[in-house]
C-alpha cells in the first residue's frame, strides 16, 4: 500500500495525463481546482496521498500564469499532504526559453520557476526538450530530461526520401538542435542566418548552406505564433527549395499560427502533444505525435528505480 | 547617489502607485512588462537599481497569477540587478485567506505565496490589513503590516451619529476585527451567527447583539462579490436596524458585487484604494478612502530608519 | 526491523505517552534526560533509531523553556543518531499564542519556535487546537492538527439538556472556535465583549447574545491562572444564566486557579490531558478528558500511510 | 543616524552589559522581558532600532534554557523590527562543553545552539574562551572569539613570584589551554591524568610533572561545582606543592562551590565576569576580574569596522 | 574608511590581477597562499577586510582544482573576517562547459561550483565569456558577465579586410556566438558540421556555408589543445579559403597546443588575457588582447552602483 | 532491487575500497574519472543507482585539490542520478586540521568542506580519527565517527611488555588523545612540552612526565613528514627511555618521512591504511594495519540500520 504510484494532473494537458494513464494502467487520480470569487485559485486533493509516489502532470500553457499557481499550489498541497515524494510532470516548459539575460536587467526566468518549483515542494522533476540543454542545470533537484528528437526523426524516416533532404534550423541558436536531429536521419543541415529584432518581428534571413533542389526539413523546440516558421518557409522557397516539411516539440500554435500554417507554402508539419492540441487547430497536413509512451515509461522507470537514460539506449 | 529610493509599479494598481510617488515627491521609477507570444511574461526594469533602495508597488487582483507572477519577476530581475534592498507593497494580500487548512489535502497559499516572494528576493514586505493577523508570521523577512480601521473608523466618525450605533460582524471570524472597530468608534457590537458554506452560497444566519433601532456598521476586511454583505444588509434589516452602512479596506468588487450594492437597502459604503476602484464601478453611496498617505509614511520611515509603529500612535 | 516505530516521551507529559503507547500496544522508548552542574541540559537515547520511524511527546508547560530545549535536544540527538523520520508530537504548544504582533517590535515566537523545531531535525509535527488556526501555516513542516472540540462537545452531550443552552466565548477572538463547537452542539451562541488589558488583569465585559435564564456553556482554548473565566462567569451570572460550565483543550491550570476555580460559581468544567493535570489539582467539578485515543489512531495512522482527515470524518 | 550603534542587555548579566556601555559612553538600549501565565516568555523592544547596528548581551548562566530562549526571542524581535545588524554577545557560551559524541546517540548541542542563534537572525556572535577553539566552526555567520587568557595570565604575573611557578591542567584534556597560558607566563606545566566518570563523580588522578616544592597555578576554562578543583588541589598538595592557586575564565561557581572553596586549602582565585557573580559568592580569596574594556574594544572594532585581532597583537 | 575598495589575487593570473589594479590606482591587497606538508591549503589574509567591498581574482586555470579550492578558502577566509561583501571575480570559469547532461549520470558541474561559491561566501560573481549564455543562471547570487567579442571584433575590424571575410563556426554548438561575433563585423557566416567524438579526438567536418576564396575568422570561446582549431583549419583550406585567422576569449593553449598552432596554416590567432599566457607560449602570430580595461571599469562601477550593462552601450 | 547497496572508490584509495568490498561480498561499482584537456575533470557514474544506497569512498589524501573535487563532482552525479541514499565514505579527512581560527583572516577549512559535501548532495558522512572530536560537529548531516585506537592498542598490547611501558603526546593537543590510548592500555602517560612554530619547523620540546627508562610509545593522529615525530623521537631518547615506538591513525608519509623514519632510533611504527602506503613505502619496521573491517562493519550496519556505536561495545 506504501509508496503507491499516484497521477494527478493540473488542467493544462488533460489528454496527455490520461494517455500517460491508460499506458500505465493506472486510474487518474482526483483532485479539484476552483477559484474564489477574488480570483484566488484553490486546491483539493481528493485522494490520501500519505506515503505515496506522486507524480504531477502540468503543461506551462495559456494562461500561462494560472498553470504555474495550480502546479505551485498542488504541489504544496500534496507535500503538506505528507506525499511520500513529488515529481512535477512538465512536458512543456515554457519558461526555458527565458534562460538567459540577452538584454540588461531583465529576470532568468526558467531558474526563477525552477526555484519556485523546489520552494513549493517538488522533489524531482520530468519534462521534455528544454529549449536549451542548460536549462536543466537550473533545477536543484534531480530532473529527468526527455526528449522527442527520435520519435519526430522516425517519423520523417518513414515518410520521407531522404536522399535528398536537409534539416534547416531557422536561426544560429538552433543550429545544435538541427545538428543532432539531422545526425540522426543522416542528413546535411542548413541554417537560417538572421537574428530575431522582437518576439514576432523577425527579418528576412540568409540560407547557409545548400538547399536548392532539395527537400527541407526545418527542425525547432517550439511553434508558436509561426512566424519564424513562415520566413523560413519563405526564406528556402526563394533559395529553390523542392518540398519544405516542419517538424517541433512543443506545438503551442497560438495566436494566427494555424491560419497561417494554412495558407503557407509547407507540404507537412508535425508536432507532438506536450501541448495540447484543441480540434480547432487540426490541419490536415499538420501531424500530432504523442509523446505519451515515452512519459508513460519515464515514470515506470522512475517509480520502479530502473534507469531513465537507457530509454534512449 | 548610493541607497536612493526608488518607486517601481507592476500593472494592478497604477493609480495607488503615483498618488504614493506624488506625495514623496519621487518620480516613479520605469519598467517594461510584456508577453511572449507563448504567454510567457517578461519585465524589463528600465533604470539603473543598483545599490537602489527599491520599492514595487502590486496588488493581488485579478488576474491573480498574472499579478503575483509580475510581482516574482520584476523581484527577480530587481535582485539580479543588484538592487540593495528590495521591498514588495503588497496593498491587497488576496491569498491570506488561504491561511489555513480548514479541508483535508489543501494549501496554505498565504505561506505559499509568502516563501515564493522570499524565493525571488523580496527583503521586506509593506502590506495593509491581512485577513488575519497571524498571516504576518508567514513571512520570513520583516514585514510593516499597517492597517487602514482607523481611516475608515475616522469616516464614519465625522459621517454618523455614534450615540445608536452597532458595529457588526458577518460572521464569528470577524468578531475580533470588529471589536478592535467598534472599541476605536466607542460602540458596541453585534455578530451574524452564520457559516459560509461555500464560496459565493452563504446561509441565512443569526442575530446575536441587539440592532433594532439602531445605526449597524457592517466591518469586514474585503468585499468580493458582495454576496455575505447582501445577506447581512438583509438579516439586519430584519431585525429592526434603522440605517445600515458597510466599510471594509478592500473593494475586490467583483462580479455581480457593484449591481448588488446599488440595489441593496444600504446607505452608504466605504472601502479604500489598495485595490483600484475603476469608474465604471462608482456608486453615488460609495466611498473610495485613499491609503497612499499611510503607505508614503510607511516608505519613508522604513527608507530613513524611523518607526513604522510610530506612525500609529 | 526497519522503520518500526518508536515513542519517546520527554519529561512534561509522561502519564499521556504512556498511555498513547498502551492504546498502541508499543513499548515507550526510553531516553535519559539529565543536568550539568552548569544547568546544561543531557540528553541520551538509550535505544538505536537508526532507520527507524520516530515519534517525540513533549507538551510545552511549565518550565516551558526548558520543555523546549528538551525536545530540541532530543530531536537534534535522534537525527544525528540516523532517525529515518521524526515526528514531535506537541500536544499543548504554549506559544501558539504568540502568533502576532500586537505591539511593535516583539517577536512572533510562535512562528519562531515552529522554525527551531525545523532547524534541530523534526520532519513533522502533531499537535492539538492550536490558539490559531494559522499557526499550522508557521511550519515549513507537515502538521497533522487535530482537535478535542469533538470529544468535549460529547462530554456536554451526554451530561447536559442542550435544549435550554448556549456557548459563550470569553472575548470576540474566541469567537470562531465557539462557533464551531456550538454548532456541533446545535445551540445558540453568545460573547462577552471585553478585551484584555494585560495578561492576568482583565476588565469586566458585556455580553453580546441572550444567557438569560440559558445554561451557559463557556468554552476556551486553554485556561492557565483563570482569571478571564472567573470574571466571564460572573459576568454570565450577573446576565442571569441559570447554570455555567466550562470546556477547555488545554488546562494550564496555573498560579491561583485551582483554588479560584473551586470557590466560583461554576457548576462543572472539563479540560484534556494534553497539559498534566497533578493529582493536588483534581475537584469534584473539574473532569479531565483523554485525548490519547485520539493521537494514538493519529500515529498509527502516519506510521502505516493513512488519512489523518479521514479521524474526523 | 543610521547604522547607530545600539546595545541592550537581556536579564543574566546586566552588570557587565552596563560596565560595557560606560566604557563605551553609550545608554544601554531598553528591552522589557515578561512571562505570561502559561510561562511563555515576552520581550518586547523598547526603542527604535530599524537600520540600527545592535548588539545584545546574554551569558548562558543559570537557568541557562530561559536565558537561551530569551536570548532567541529577543534577536527574533530585533530582526522583525527591521535591525540593520544584531550581533549575539555571549561572554559565556555554556553549551560549548557538548561539542563532540563521546557516547552513543547524543546531541552535539554546542552546534545546534549556534544553528538556533543564526535561525533567529543573529548576523554576528561575539564570544569569549570558548570550551574549545573548534567549537568556532560551529556557527554559519562570523564569530569573534575573544581570550581572557592574557588577563589573567597578567594578574598572577603582578601578584605571583614566577621563578618557582608551575601551571596545571586538571586533565589531559586541558593540556592545550593550560600549555598557552604557560607558554605566556614562562612556566613549566603539569597535568593531572585522571578522567570524568560522571559529571560531579571525579577520580583521583596522577600527577604527571614536577609539582613538588612548587607554587602550583591551575588553569580551566570554567569552575562550576569546584568538584574538579578541589580534587586538583588534594593531588597537587600530596604531591607537594608549596602553594596552590587557580584561574577560570567563567567563573560559574554554582551549587556547593563558594563553601567548597571556602575550605579548600587553595591560596588564590581568580575568575572574569562573564558570569555574573553575586555579593553573596564573594571570598577574600576570590578575585573577579572584569573582562568590559575587552567587550567594548570589540564593539567598537566590530562597529567601525577595525581589525579585532589587533586587540591582541 | 567604510565599505572601501580591497582587490586580492589568488594564485592562477597574477599579471591580470596587477594590471586590474594598476588601472583602478588601487594596490593590491595582500593574501599568503600555503600548502601544509600533507598537501593542505592555507590561506591567510594579510590585511583588515571588516566592512570593506573586496573583490578576489581568480581564474579556473591548471592545475584547476587547486585554483578553485584557493578561491573558496580564500572567499571563506574573507567571509568569516567579516569583508562586508565579497565578489569573486572568474575571468576564465573552466566548468561553464560542465553545463548540461548530455551523458547519463554525469554531473553538471558548471552548477556545482556555482553553488560551492555560494556556500563558501560569495556574494556576486564577475565574469567573462561564459561557454554558454545560459550558465549565468547557474549561480544563485547577481553575476555580472563581461564580453570581449567587441574587444577581438575590434582587432580584426582593424587589421583585415573584410570585405572578402566570412566567420566560422567550428560546430553547430558554436554557430550563435559566430552570429553575434559575424553581425558585429558585418560578415557572413559558416559553421563545420562535425560533431566531437571524445575529448580530444575530433572528426573531420563539412563546411556549411560559402569560404572559397574568402578570408576565414573562426571564432570559438576557447581553445585548450587546438585539436578543433587545427581540424577546422584545415577543413577550411581543403575547401579553398584564401586566408584563415582564428579568435577566441580564453587562451587557455595547454599540452601540444603550441607547438600545433606554430605549424598550422593559420595566418593569425588572438586570445586574451583572462589565461595567463606565459612568455614561453608566445608565438609571432599570437596576439593576446587586455581585458583588463573591461574588468577594471566593471569592478568600478559594480562598487560605486553605476550601471555595468551601459559599459556596453 | 530498490535500496541495494552500492559502494564506488575515486582515485585515492582504490585498495582500501577493495578490501571492503570484498568482506562484504558485493563488486564494486564503476564510475569513470578523466579529465578534459582544460584540466577539468569528469566523472562518470557507470551503474544505474536510482534509489540505490550509495556509498563512495575516498581519503583526502594528495593530490588533495583533486580528490577533494573528484569526490564533490562524483556525489553531485549520484545525486542528479536519483541515488535514494549518499553516504560520503572519508577515511582521511585530510582538512580536520584546519579546525579553528589559530590566526588572524583564515579559514575554518574543515567546516568548509563539510558544507561543500552537504551542498553537493552527501546525505551522510562515514570517516575515521579526525584530529578533533570537535570536527564531528562541523557537519550538518548525520556522521559516524570510527577510530582506530582500540585497532592500534591491541597491535601494543601483542607485541610490546607493557609493564614498563608510557604513552607520550608528541605536544599539549595531543594529550587528550594519548589518554584515551593509554587508558585503553593501562599504562601511564607523559606529553612533550613544545609548540610548533610553523608547519614543518618544530622546536625541541621538555618531557612533562616519566620516561627514563621506559618503552614509550608515542601515538598521534596521524605522521605526514614525520618532523614532529622525530624530534619526539630524539627527546624521547635523550630523556632515557629504553625503547621508543610510535601508532598514529594516518599514515600520510609524505616528502622526506620514509627517509627520516628509516634512519631514526625508533624501534617500531604502525599506521593504518585510511591513507594508501605505497610498496615503496614499506619499511621492515613499519606496520600496516587495515582498517577494511571496521569500515565493512560500519557500512553493513548503516545499510541494515543496526547500531553502529554497537561494533565499540
Amino acid at each position: 500500500m506504501k509508496h503507491a504510484l499516484k497521477i494527478f494532473a493540473c488542467n493544462s494537458n488533460d489528454g496527455l495525463a490520461t494517455e500517460i494513464c491508460n499506458r500505465l494502467g493506472v486510474r487518474p487520480s482526483q483532485l479539484e481546482i476552483s477559484r474564489f470569487s477574488n480570483d484566488n485559485l484553490h486546491v483539493q486533493i481528493q485522494e490520501n496521498v500519505r506515503e505515496r509516489d506522486v507524480f504531477v502532470v502540468q503543461s506551462f500553457t495559456e494562461p500561462v500564469s494560472d498553470h504555474i499557481m495550480e502546479l505551485l499550489i498542488t504541489i504544496d498541497a500534496l507535500r503538506s499532504a505528507s506525499a511520500q515524494r513529488i515529481t512535477a510532470i512538465i512536458p512543456y516548459y515554457s519558461y526555458a526559453r527565458s534562460d538567459k539575460k540577452d538584454k540588461p536587467r531583465i529576470s532568468i526566468t526558467g531558474r526563477l520557476i525552477a526555484d519556485m518549483l523546489v520552494t513549493a515542494g517538488a522533489n524531482r522533476v520530468l519534462t521534455m526538450d528544454l529549449h536549451a540543454d542548460q536549462v536543466h542545470g537550473f533545477f536543484d533537484v534531480p530532473v529527468d530530461h526527455l526528449t522527442a528528437i527520435p520519435t519526430i526523426a522516425e517519423h520523417f524516416r518513414q515518410r520521407l526520401d531522404l536522399s535528398n533532404a536537409v534539416a534547416v534550423a531557422t536561426d544560429a541558436g538552433g543550429a545544435k538542435r538541427v545538428g543532432r536531429f539531422s545526425e540522426r536521419l543522416g542528413i546535411p543541415m542548413a541554417i537560417i542566418d538572421k537574428r530575431r529584432v522582437s518576439d514576432t518581428d523577425v527579418k528576412q534571413g540568409e540560407v547557409v548552406g545548400n538547399v536548392a533542389g532539395r527537400d527541407a526539413v526545418i527542425f525547432e523546440d517550439e511553434i508558436s505564433t509561426g512566424g519564424t516558421l513562415i520566413s523560413t518557409i519563405e526564406t528556402l522557397r526563394a533559395a529553390g527549395a523542392r518540398t519544405v516539411h516542419a517538424g517541433a516539440v512543443h506545438g503551442v500554435l497560438c495566436g494566427p499560427a494555424i491560419e497561417r500554417l494554412r495558407d503557407a507554402p509547407i507540404d507537412s508539419i508535425v508536432v507532438t502533444n506536450t501541448v495540447h492540441v484543441a480540434p480547432a487547430k487540426r490541419l490536415d497536413k499538420l501531424t500530432v505525435l504523442t509523446v505519451a509512451p515515452l512519459f508513460a515509461s519515464a515514470i515506470e522507470r522512475i517509480h520502479s528505480g530502473e534507469s531513465v537514460g537507457a530509454l534512449f539506449e
